[in-house]
């Protein structure tokens, strides 16, 4: 017998309320509104550095929505056109929500999804403007395209690295894949923050020979080296000159921008949107590659000038040019690559647990984000547990 | 018996005098200096619209320099290193000089030689600071590491297409490699100079389902028309709706900017050097790859602002980014295609001469080079003929 | 409403009888049995010469299955888990069944989907062992997983052309995608049958400089020339020295077995089925690729002898190993190409249907099948009308 | 001043005498015979697997012949067309010899160089068939086309590393890569000889989550376990099922044979020479690609049938194409990958001399030779230091 309107059940969530202000509060119990749906109990639901452009308020989220992009948890309902999960089953969900026979899914590109997000090319759970998708910072989720968008996870202790396959440990070898990483190569990272940490994990794990990581925080450059990069403290020196000391001059193979549009300058003392980008195109050696997951933006109205605000930024095109640089960016499409991540985490040879600082309950998430966009106390990365918080 | 330093022979050349000025005079004839050169007697040199760079006094060429990068000709004398070319042989020549053993040859990334052109990843015949290679519009030209830069062509009447394997042919062709043109695709091509055409029309030969080619010179249209492209007229209006309404509001699969930096606004008014990079982003849908042949460089002194002036543009990487694209840049590794290009036109497959307007004998390289500049007459491919200027 | 079991309603379909007989018979209609299903009203649909293995009792196809798995039509009914389609859309399918979501899916291998047909990779209409759908010779076809599997068509008169994108037309550029056709290669074809005659208008159309197409009935041979091909007569000789030399003894760069196990020897006295495969790995050069769409089969009780039986050849492994050769192998992943196909003909630059011999109404499929069976009256190719049955 | 024909000096060299018989003799001091030679003294070479087939009189080998093909040194003299470079140069050789600028060459088919041995696709040192080439267990080596040929090395205690650049690491690696093994794959090789852990070894590199390794000696399964490799032994079993049971009975993503056609019987009994490949064919799951590194010659006198002296075994060709699977052979091209497995030694990244067992003087070769050849007190890798020799 399925639920009447009239006995609408509630459920925890944690809601935005303004700027600078989320609260856990009762929200409708997400449903079944498709046949290839699935409704999944939450376990585990990680805070992204991209959830605090919302908090933030320098987006146009508007209070009410769900948080929550990163999620796993345990199948609890089954659409009637659901083939291949159970009640019980243990997923993992990719942050995009992909409908799996559009043009772009069916290359692979599930980050630009044609289908769940109408007039725009891609789909996210609880995020502005990526469409109608609830957030799982809550006891409950909905999954549409289900048999699509989960990943089924064998029973483990291993839900801290799991969780990670729903975006971060994916975007950080997204990186590695748009520069297309390659055995033996050098590699420079700019950001060490989680996504730059897991891009430079990843690209030893596909077999670079050496690992730069640039970033000015010791307690991040210092796991940097823990992994086994070599570690590039920017507030010591311009990074460029120190990577080129350490490649005899040659640059490196390849570089990843894991930072975005809110690069700062070298001094730190101001915004510079593309320091970043154009610090890569000098690192790299000619004939390298680009890879950009860090974020660039169309419409950024906190820019530093007029231009900025419309996401055109004075790139160092002549160079990448005389270089013959190739660049790839945007979202990761989480798909790809997270049932090879999870396969490798499930052999053992793959810990990317390592960036997680904290594991709380649910109902501590106003806190947590608090200390989180305030980086104080090693809040580097978040991981909340509705199940935990009953 | 060797010719001594007493009996120094002369040749007959293309030298650059002054802005606006060349002169056919006499220069040493080149000689073998390494076990590895040839000397060839040239057949057919082209004018490239990038020796116009030098010709309108926009470089930091110094007078005296021989120009001519695209070559073909006949092998007339072997140094003892030689081992696959003979006297007699007919062979073209990439402009790129390279050397075949380093890191960036090896990777097929002969347009980035480390070794021919020290301190500098690239060298070319005949351009300023891309080496100490006279250029070929001569009578005869020294080619280094000749079993490596030489390809050797049969005996036929095809010399006008063969002699566009040595740069347009392939850097359009490049274009569409670096945007990876695949079959049924749908491509769009920024300009319809000689190297615009050259993309489009290999854009066709790879499979391409749709090419559209933007520019304002209705003769140019007519040619992309004629090999069965699309042609869209910029003058009538913005590009971008115009392909937009021609792919159901979707924008092309690939793009490929075949301007550079010398752009115009749309209303030709004025240079604007980002306006084709950006208007491509907006033309190229989401997951879209850009091909980037077209000239973009790091110091430009009669650039329009102080950034343009070091290369640094307002480049739309917000948009980019949303769209999830990736663009390839830099000039043409010819020697990666050159060989397949040739066989297309040996097996009747391709007939890139359309593209020539005119063939000429090599004392009128001055004439032909003022009326190119001007875009006079139809000159819009120069052949020079130095065997035919005795 | 929906039809009650009670009321069954029957529609007309090509049924298997014994060997060398099928009939025009009325079977049950099929209706959605699953959310993601639609129901097809199939206006053509094409016999195929893997038709001909079951209609001559070398399968163990039980009487009573429902041929056809090249199905084309306009959509009827949708079940409520269907998202992308509506009644009255123009669709075509690939002759695979998928599900879109299993890990082959997902790596778009679509032909050995995992979820389709359980115990086996990989699914199709029609089909003895192939899972337990239903084939197209009929008035309706039941879709599964529509979304994915239906490719949408534009209303023209080109109906002839997109029925080939169901199967042949994908299955020879297959064949090129595995052997890695690119432009400026030579090719060598066996087989000019419909998908040896597709394999090389497929390389045609990736831009080989140089398509040759072995086989030995002359009418082939001829359509292989009108189509730019250069058709190779091993009723005349051994192909092998013929390809030799019209490429100066050097072999193709590339090569594609359309023929499959059921080859002859040369002086076609009896099958030799490896005959094509090692005939192969003679005519392509060293480091040369070769495709193999045509089929091989772990059982074939009707082989030559112990090994064949057990789908075990003689094959020139030495040979291969010495030229340092790759081959792929296996029946195409139509979905993988099926769109781009589709919109080279929509673009007018492929017209797939010039080896199509007849189309005929459903109710002639007997005679047609026999026919087509014996190669007599220029049955090479048969489209069968079930619209026009009526 | 140069040595005149009449002083002809003398080096030590291992020399083949007859079967089962090599003696260190003097022979004439390799000298520079063409412009783009150099001469390296040789201070590491390494006895290879495949230099017992010559050994043991089961080829064409005629007394006399240098033995030799992995090769390290330094350079003492350099022709006159070498540019890059210089007496004192720490190098070491692919086993293949290549020139640089064929049509193979330039593809990276190094293995296949059409110049530096007519008639022939490929050429090495020391070994009957591939071209004039001395091998370099000796005092002294030509190397010709020595800029393409010589890959540096910086000084330090890493030579027994570096030596097996010449062959056995990239060999090993060759093998994953025609396998195209990715990060989070499963991988079977078959074979724990010195190209097979070096397989096991680089899947692992490349980021493979498990490596299976099948022997049946258990000294070798003992190091692919060391390594992080899943030893399978098959003298327990059919190997088979054994990694079925391993991998839920999917099969694994990936294969190699580092076997080849030398291949046992399962229970040892006689030679199988297809077994590896068709026992790989099974194992490997469908879509999956194999990488046959492992030696199939066209020609084998001692074959146990007809076929298989010509080359031709039964293969599981219809099993292999019902599974889709793509597999590729042949020689590793050495040069395609030794800079990078230098860059992953020199950075710490990678040991591979874990595989060898001894390092001799020059003058112990007879001895090495015989031992090895029968596989007593762990003879699996020697390396020969003619510098010792002396």
């Amino acid at each position: 017998m399925s639920v009447t309107d009239a006995e609408v059940i509630q459920v925890k969530a944690v809601v935005y309320e303004k700027p600078y202000s989320v609260a856990v509060r009762d929200v409708d119990d997400p449903r079944i509104e498709h046949p290839n749906d699935v409704i999944v109990r939450v376990t585990s639901s990680a805070i992204c550095g991209s959830d605090l452009h919302m908090y933030e308020g320098r987006t146009a989220a508007e209070p009410g929505i769900v948080f929550g992009h990163e999620n796993l948890g345990v199948v609890e309902e089954t659409g009637s056109g659901v083939v291949s999960l159970s009640k019980g089953d243990r997923v993992v969900m990719p942050f995009n929500v992909a409908c799996g026979f559009c043009k772009n899914c069916l290359a692979g590109d599930t980050g630009f999804c044609l289908t769940v997000n109408p007039g725009f090319a891609g789909g996210a759970y609880g995020y502005v403007a990526m469409g109608p998708y609830k957030g799982g910072q809550a006891d409950r989720l909905r999954v549409p395209f289900a048999d699509f968008n989960c990943l089924k996870l064998p029973q483990s202790d291993l839900e801290t690295d799991f969780i990670l396959l729903a975006d971060i440990f994916p975007t950080g070898y997204h990186g590695c894949e748009l520069a297309q990483v390659s055995p033996g190569e050098s590699v420079a990272v700019y950001g060490a923050g989680p996504v730059g940490l897991m891009a430079a994990y990843s690209a030893l794990l596909r077999g670079a020979a050496t690992v730069f990581v640039v970033d000015r925080v010791s307690e991040r450059l210092e796991k940097a080296r823990e992994i086994g990069a070599v570690p590039i403290d920017f507030s010591k020196g311009d990074p460029v000159p120190q990577i080129m000391d350490r490649t005899g001059g040659e640059g490196t193979d390849k570089g990843v921008d894991a930072v975005g549009y809110q690069a700062q300058a070298h001094d730190a003392s101001h915004e510079e949107p593309a320091s970043v980008l154009n610090s890569l195109v000098d690192t790299v050696r000619p004939t390298g590659r680009l890879g950009v997951p860090g974020l660039y933006v169309p419409s950024d109205p906190g820019g530093p000038d007029e231009h900025a605000k419309h996401g055109q930024l004075l790139v160092s095109i002549g160079r990448m040019f005389e270089k013959g640089q190739r660049m790839g960016t945007g979202q990761c499409n989480v798909k790809r690559y997270n049932r090879q991540l999870r396969d490798l985490i499930i052999a053992g040879r793959a810990r990317p647990s390592f960036v997680v600082s904290h594991e709380l309950p649910l109902d501590q998430a106003p806190q947590a984000y608090e200390k989180f966009d305030k980086r104080v106390e090693g809040y580097t990365k978040v991981v909340l547990h509705p199940a935990l918080a009953a």
